[in-house]
């Protein structure tokens, strides 16, 4: 088995989680991560024995700072065989001269324009789209939460029209600007929010609206979905096809689970590095199913939810690895849940 | 015409803004107050000439701190025509005996079940359902909110089927405690969330489903409605019956309304007493029509939206004044705004 070198550019709330994730695959090789700002976070990678690289202009301030750097963003960049970019959104744009330019093949991530990139990627359902592509892109957190929980049903049953109501975090827990508080914002105000037609770059001609307003939390997203199915079924096989889909886990309320805080204190019970709630966290007892409509509740952990995506888009770009071969192994590797808590 | 004596027992968040709506209107008495706790409202409210009665227990301690009381709450009630219970929710049903006994007319809040009563109005829908009863309920701030909306496109279209997602406020400003802080709770996690079924106490048979969602902010619930009509219409005609409707301000992101701070904010550019906003504050632009389904956001002041209620109430009980003139005179006296901000 080839090991594949990988290259993380970007060390913030996505990077250090995918760099995190890379260093558990066993067929992977971390080779470094691009980060521009010496800081506590830098340090303790460096500790870790991760090689860090910077852009030549801020070499100066590492050094002053005693920190070792291995190189410049463009050495990282020839030594990889791919590269995640999980610079702030818009960047990873910018940045994909210089993977062009060195030939190398690139995921960059949902804070990117769709349009410009060879394909969006949930691996569960278009796994095999990234084959043979230079630039792909992995979809937002709200967008992947989203995919995940309608592709089963979709797949099992059919899925006539979805209505998504989005309530959103304001700010990451370590963010240090945000808002607003003591307040929600409609976001946007006019309707509908862009996730609807982000959810068609995967799951294309879905009948989809989505709405969002934004509260003053820090730990996780929460979606209010309501889905038509092409026919009605009995609640326990809706519970049924989403206890058997990947990266779902289905939470009762009779186990204490009623508030995203729970879903934070969780990720801490489960010995999860950076707090990761990989899973959508779907309320068990939020299904409701009524003449074809389900509705269910769900949390996402916006900060880690895309991580086994990112890790599966890469053996899908490198290797002749299959879907369900990657998913398992990064699944495995990340101790990742499905079915009923 | 002859003025009706209104008694308001509990002087919190409904009850202080009652008594100050009642003071405003031309053809109602405030008798008084009844008030367990001496405290800076209660000296303030005896600075602005209201009488304020106590429990005979409590006497004590008002006049130990110069509290001039006018009375016990059996006083209060012997001497008014009607009382509005304002105290907190299972308090009121507990207080019926005193009404019944003195045999005199009351009014509840939202917070006591709807069985208990003879009647439970929305006056735009139902007020002369309160002709002639001894005792009748105005639904919580999430129910008139939502009847409201749904009404007047149910009496111009028709409404098929009713879907809501409410964004709770966790605690109101002047709280002492309150809850989660930085997280949603769902409210109930199992649905349908009990603000569905009171709907129904007033829009009778109406296919709705609801489900809420706490989260920490104290200045208004957000409702993220979806109502499918009864035949399609253009959203111009959506807009309009809107506009045309009692007690709903339409506003417009144009002039900067996106979140309720912004309509926090606006009651204060009003010149509000008490920052109430008595209307349902609908966002124009999240007006988004599509086959026949209605989507809109509003949100709802869960402190000050049933004061019109309680007072045109209290005119259905107690005269023969008919709806139309007595929500004229109402809105009117409070300043009640509707159309397009």
């Amino acid at each position: 088995m080839p090991i594949i070198k990988v290259g993380v550019v970007g060390f913030g709330t996505i990077g250090s989680r995918v760099a995190d994730a890379v260093l558990r695959q066993p067929d992977m090789k971390l080779v470094g991560v691009a980060k521009v700002t010496p800081d506590y976070k830098a340090k303790l990678a460096l500790e870790r024995e991760i090689n860090v690289f910077v852009p030549e202009s801020s070499m100066d301030r590492w050094e002053e700072l005693g920190l070792k750097i291995s190189g410049t963003v463009e050495d990282l960049i020839d030594s990889s065989d791919i590269v995640i970019d999980a610079t702030p959104g818009g960047v990873g744009l910018k940045n994909l001269e210089l993977y062009k330019k060195a030939g190398r093949k690139a995921i960059l991530q949902g804070g990117e324009r769709g349009e410009a990139v060879e394909a969006t990627i949930v691996p569960q359902v278009n796994y095999h789209e990234a084959r043979g592509k230079m630039v792909v892109r992995v979809p937002s957190c709200n967008t992947t939460g989203l995919v995940r929980c309608i592709w089963g049903l979709r797949r099992e049953v059919g899925v006539e029209r979805v209505f998504a109501f989005l309530v959103r975090r304001s700010a990451d827990p370590a963010d240090k600007k945000g808002g607003p508080l003591d307040s929600m914002e409609l976001n946007p105000v006019r309707p509908p929010s862009h996730h609807g037609e982000d959810v068609r770059t995967v799951l294309r001609d879905l009948s989809i609206f989505t709405t969002a307003v934004k509260t003053p939390v820090t730990h996780a997203h929460v979606h209010m979905l309501l889905i038509k199915l092409s026919k009605a079924i009995p609640r326990r096989d809706v519970v049924d096809i989403l206890a058997e889909e990947r990266r779902v886990l289905l939470v009762p309320e009779s186990l204490g689970m009623r508030r995203t805080s729970d879903v934070f204190e969780l990720s801490r019970h489960l010995k999860r590095p950076f707090n990761n709630i990989y899973e959508n966290i779907v309320w068990l007892d939020s299904i409701h199913c009524d003449e074809g409509w389900v509705y269910l509740a769900q949390a996402i952990h916006q900060e880690a939810i895309v991580v086994p995506e990112n890790v599966d888009v890469i053996r899908a770009m490198c290797t002749d690895v299959d879907a369900e071969s990657s998913m398992n192994t990064t699944d495995i590797r990340l101790g990742i849940r499905k079915g009923i808590l």
